[in-house]
Formats: C-alpha cells, sequence, structure tokens
C-alpha cells in the first residue's frame, strides 16, 4: 500500500516522540508539560460538576462548529483586555492551538507554496504544515525576534504564501520579538501581500517586563491569524485552543473544522466556561507565574555557573523554554542519544529537529516548567558534567 | 488573498449547515442528533467526578496521541465480541469518526487519487475527503449495499485508492451491506489492491435482526480501516471515536493525529472509561434501540400511510435514517427550499448534496432519532401534504 506522498517528511515523527509519555527514571526537559501541581483540579471538577447539573438540556448534543458562543464572548474580552480588537464572532474554539495551525495550513497552503518558519520553530507546527507539502524557507530567530533582513531577502526572491512566527517566548528560543520588529513584520507582510499566522499559547505567561501588543491588534487588513490555548494556563487535557481571523476567512476555517472532526466538545466548552466564570484565571496564571519564574532562575542559575566553555543558555521573561546554545558544530542530538540519555537519564530537544531540513546541530530547548525544582537542579548539573565531559572528547564536533 | 485549491470544492458548506445549530421552530429531520432525552447525564456526571476525585496526577497533563489505555483496551473488548480480532495496541482514539475519515484520507490521498465512495453517501464523509482533492467514484446504494458490479467496472477501468463504505444502516439509506456483498467486496478489494475505510457508528444500533459480521472482521489483508464512535451510544459532545487499523498503518496515523491536534483529551478519555467502569452500556443501548424502534415505526407508518404516489421509504433494521425516494426528475433540495421549509417548517436533507458532483435530485434523507414522536407525527404529515401538493404542480420535476 502507497501511503500518500505527505507521510514521507520527517517532523510527525518528532512530535510523537516529544508527547510520548515520559519514562518517569528520566528528568525530561523535553516535553512542552506544564507544572501537574498547578493544575486547578479541584475548581475544574465544580465547573463540569456546575454544567452537568444545568439546566441545559443540549450540553451532551452536537452543537457548533464555531464553539459554545458565551465562551467565545469571554476570550473575546480578555484579547479585548491585551489590546485586541475582537468580538465573539472572531473566534473559532479548536482542539488546542495545534489544530489551529492545522487548519489554517489546510486553508492556505497548496503542495509547494512558501511557507515561512523561524529557525529554530515548534516541532509539532512542523508536524501540522508537513502534511501540505509546503516549500519551507527557514529565517532565523534573533534574540529580539524573526531576522527581518533574512525575511526580506526571502520574501523579494521567493513566492511566499505565510509567516509562522511565535512572537511571545519563541519555541523553543524563549525570545520575544520587539516592538519594532512586530511593525516592521506587518510591514513587510503588507508590501509582499502575505499571511501571518501569530501563535500566541505563552504570551500570558510573562515572568518580568510588560508584554508588547500582538501582531493582530498591529494588523489593519487582516493578514494576521492569531492562535490562542488554554494548554499552558488551564491544562492540556481540556484540548482547547483558538483561532482569530477575520470574518471571511473565519468562515473558510469554520467549514474546514466541521469536516476535520464536525466540531469541539461542547461538554468540555462548558465546563471551562463554568470554570471562567466562578474563578478568577488571572489570578490563577499570577500563581503559575511565580512558579515557573522560580523554576525558570533555578534552571539558569544552576547552568551559568556549570556549564563548560563554549555553551550558553538563554533568560528569557517568560513562557516555558530556555535555549541552550553549544559550540559550532556540536551535535546535540546524538550527544543526547549517546550520552546524556544514557549516563545521566536527562533528555532535552535537540536543534535539528526544529529546523525543516535538519541545518541546525548545536543547540537544545530546555524545558524548565515540568520538571520539579529539585529535578531542575538534579538534571542541569547531569546535563553540565556531560556536556563537559563530550567536550573534552574532540570527535563530538561534526566539523 | 488566494485561497488553497482544496477550498473551492463544495462539500464542507453542507455539513457546516447540516449541523447549525437548530431553529427551534422547525421540526428537524436532517441532522444526525440523537435523542437528548437518551443522555445518561447523572452517570457521565458521576464518571467525571469519579475521574476528577481519583489519584491519577496526570489527568489534566499531555499524555498520548493513540490516546488512553484502559479505554482502548475496553473498546478492543467490545470489539472482540462483535467477533473482530482487535487488542488495545490496534486502536487509536479520536475526535469522533470524523477524525478516522480524515486521518485515514490525509494518511491515503494525493490530490487526484482515485476514491470510491457510495452514491449517496455521508456528507461530512464528502467534507474530510474534498480537502485532500481525490477523483470521487460514485458507485450506487442497492437495497443489499453497494451495487458490486458498479464498482467492479470502476475498478477494472480505474485506478482506485481507497473505498469509502458504510455497511452498516447506511447514511443515508439505512440500508445494511449483505454477507455475500461483505465477502464479495473483500476479495475485490483484495484483487485490485485497494484499502477500504469501513464507517461503523450504527454498528450497535439495530433494531430488528442480527448483525452481520464488520468488514473487518472478514479482512484478511490489513486492508480495512473500521471507525467507531461513542456519538451515537452515548453523546455526540464528548468527540470521541476510535480507529482499528494494522499496526504499520496504526503507527503512521497516530503520528498524523500528533500534527492534527498533538492528542485527544485525556480528561474526556478517563470520563469515558470511568461512565464504562461504573455502568453497562449494553443496558443503556437496550434503551437507545427500544426509542429509537419506536419512533422509525412511526415515522415509516406515518409516511407509507400518506405520500402520494411516485414517492416511497424505506424501512430499515437500525440506525438513525430513512430514505425518501421522489419521483423521477423530482428537486427535492429546490422543494426543500421553497415549499417545505417556508410553508411547514419541516427540514430534511436532499439527496443532490450527498452525493460528489450532485448527480442525484430525486431523494432526501429523513433522520427520525432527533425528533419528539410528536414531531416526527406533526413533520412526516407536513411533508405529505407539501409534497402532494408539489407534485400536483409538473414544473417541479425538472426533467
Amino acid at each position: 500500500m502507497e501511503l500518500a506522498q505527505r507521510n514521507y517528511q520527517n517532523a510527525s515523527a518528532g512530535l510523537e516522540a516529544l508527547f510520548a509519555a515520559s519514562n518517569p527514571s528520566v528528568i525530561s526537559f523535553s516535553g512542552g508539560y506544564p507544572d501537574r501541581k498547578l493544575f486547578p483540579t479541584r475548581e475544574l471538577n465544580q465547573a463540569f460538576a456546575h454544567s452537568f447539573s444545568g439546566a441545559d438540556p443540549e450540553l451532551l448534543q452536537y452543537a457548533s462548529a464555531s464553539g459554545f458562543q458565551p465562551l467565545r464572548q469571554k476570550l473575546a474580552a480578555r484579547m479585548q483586555q491585551d489590546g485586541m480588537t475582537v468580538t465573539d464572532q472572531d473566534v473559532l474554539l479548536t482542539q488546542g492551538a495545534q489544530q489551529g495551525i492545522d487548519l489554517t495550513a489546510r486553508l492556505l497552503l497548496n503542495v509547494g507554496d512558501g511557507l515561512v518558519v523561524e529557525g529554530p520553530t515548534y516541532v509539532g507546527a512542523l508536524a501540522a504544515f508537513d502534511a501540505y507539502q509546503p516549500t519551507y524557507h527557514v529565517v532565523p530567530v534573533e534574540a529580539d525576534g524573526m531576522d527581518l533582513h533574512a525575511l526580506q531577502k526571502v520574501l523579494m526572491t521567493q513566492s511566499v504564501k505565510l509567516i509562522y512566527t511565535i512572537p511571545d517566548f519563541q519555541n523553543p528560543t524563549g525570545t520575544v520579538m520587539s516592538l519594532a520588529k512586530r511593525k516592521a513584520l506587518i510591514a513587510l507582510a503588507n508590501q509582499y501581500d502575505v499571511m501571518i499566522l501569530e501563535d500566541g499559547p505563552y504570551r500570558d505567561l510573562r515572568y518580568t517586563g510588560a508584554n508588547l501588543p500582538t501582531l493582530q491588534s498591529l494588523d489593519t487588513q487582516g493578514r494576521v491569524i492569531f492562535l490562542g490555548s488554554f494548554s499552558k494556563i488551564l491544562a492540556p487535557s481540556l484540548r482547547l485552543g483558538w483561532l482569530v481571523a477575520q470574518p471571511d476567512l473565519l468562515h473558510h476555517l469554520t467549514a474546514l473544522k466541521g469536516g476535520v472532526d464536525v466540531e469541539s466538545s461542547n461538554l468540555m466548552m462548558h465546563g471551562i466556561n463554568a470554570y471562567l466564570e466562578h474563578n478568577d484565571l488571572n489570578a490563577h496564571i499570577q500563581q503559575i507565574r511565580a512558579c515557573y519564574l522560580e523554576k525558570k532562575n533555578l534552571m539558569v542559575a544552576t547552568l551559568r555557573q556549570h556549564l563548560p566553555a563554549g555553551c550558553s543558555v538563554n533568560d528569557p521573561d517568560g513562557g516555558f523554554f530556555l535555549w541552550l546554545q553549544l559550540p559550532k558544530g556540536f551535535d546535540a542530538e546524538a550527544f543526547m542519544n549517546d550520552t546524556l540519555m544514557p549516563q545521566a537519564n536527562v533528555s532535552f530537544v535537540p536543534a535539528s529537529v526544529m529546523v525543516p531540513g535538519s541545518g541546525m546541530t548545536n543547540g537544545a530547548r530546555l524545558n524548565f516548567t515540568g520538571p520539579t525544582l529539585a529535578q531542575i537542579k538534579t538534571g542541569a548539573l547531569a546535563l553540565c558534567e556531560a556536556l563537559t565531559q563530550a567536550l573534552a572528547q574532540p570527535q563530538r564536533l561534526r566539523r
């Protein structure tokens, strides 16, 4: 049996490995897992019980592909407070932000269409995009976001349909796109008639400093599709995200969702809506921020104290990840598979799987939200020790 | 902004309209809605409460793309009792059976690949398939299932990758594929090296007679992918279905699900698993069967008594739908939009949206599970009256 050509790309396998149930003996810096201690289990239980005992006879019935209107309204209100011009009519509820990536690609990308992604980028986005067989153009990520000179070169010489970016606490580098770059990116998109997919699952998780405007709020031509998610601020197993797009596109995206999975769970949407009605999500997010700031600080401090020369980590203002920069020519994937996992039972995500075409080897994504403080300390020390040993062996350097 | 070519097909809009929240003043024979009075709301509430108060710290965390193992095991056991050779390792949990259709198409279909569908077929399947731009080959449905002579002609002359069929209480005709045809279909698939997608959401809902073996259980070459769903036997808003495939294909399908929406909701899967542990699903299904048999009998009897000459309905042994056969040349879609809805506030699904290329106009799908007994009586009488009037006007016949 011949499979469709789209299945011979490589990224899907990366995502599967990434989210595979972790072996409890492994200290995982690789997943994008929230701290399970922060899940508001009791409050969500009450919210679901409230929904079940409510008077709505349609709770367990088919509802609508757009999603439960009161929840869309609450999300629109949250985004309005964040400076976005959005009503409930502009929102589509999705199976996590992941489905928003898939639906956007499905709406826009023919086989071979030009797609700009940051290098490195979210491996799950590549898994979604791969199915539509785009032509990838990789634009490097700098400390203040996408390299816009490199982007402009691509836009001048290539036909590009869509730019995928995570401007806030980028996955995997943790970087934030500067305001100047946000404005310049919108101007470039206007100039070259390109759409932008703004993936914002970490936007609420800023630990220091103040947020910058979303690309969506700077867009005046309906070029930005924005994605949000409850996975990082409430719980991943709710599998609920949302998508904002201009009306024409939203109409098409909603129809596409019908073909993909009919609609999201009405029960789930009612439960989350009840949670938001009876709890203060912002207060909950404050607790999350305090916990993750402490974890991030411990990981950064431990690594900065013990990393060997030639290695460095950044110190992002939010999100889930640090970026570990390794010496030129170092193969992080081989190091993890051959040394770090077997010797120290520590895992990370190597750069190679996060860049289409695997052009980058000397970096890794480190997650600091999932592991405990004790695991962060132990794992970071073990990582530094293994790296120190590996760098003493020059054959580790691939070129 | 140029959309991808896949969006210029037509079926997606049909699905959206079909599942749109129904106007309460309309008697809808169009949706595929279960009777909301049958939802085990209290039991599901208890099951979710049980899951929330259980000791599993991973309830709200990311879990796995395959889905919660104890639930896969229970489903495998149910399918074993149904004569299928299946273990939990062969099952992927999906967002309803709808996602199983999408994932299968994603796995197998390149643009232009040959796809056999029954004519008429499930409009939502067409919405899923359209995204992959297959070449449709429509094979008529007879009283005992797909016309295999027509199928063989297609297989002899065309390159076909996949056959999509609903052998049990077909959507929309309610027909059951005979055992002889099931065996012959498998033989044809083997002979011409074609895959089969067996969509089985209604299989448990037989009201009279005994079930025949699934295509999956007759397959010895791993050619059948089977889809099941909780939507019709528990509740649609759980949005949980399952897919059975041979190991190689299942591995690919699981990776594809990662790219589509990461995984299904761990919370939802725990809740359903707890429901199955503490309740007798088969006893619940018996209640559903009794209710739907009464509804079906009322609709069939009312229609058979009052339909004008040249119109007829069948009397399926199970499922959700009757098929209304109308005189040759009658345009059911125009009749519904111009007469039935404005005059009588009754809706159905016209044949034209359920056949790729809209080659069929003189039929309609009638759902008998969603409306109340009173609505069935009133709506069926109104339908007969409107049809009688319409057929007295010869311009109703298009050719």
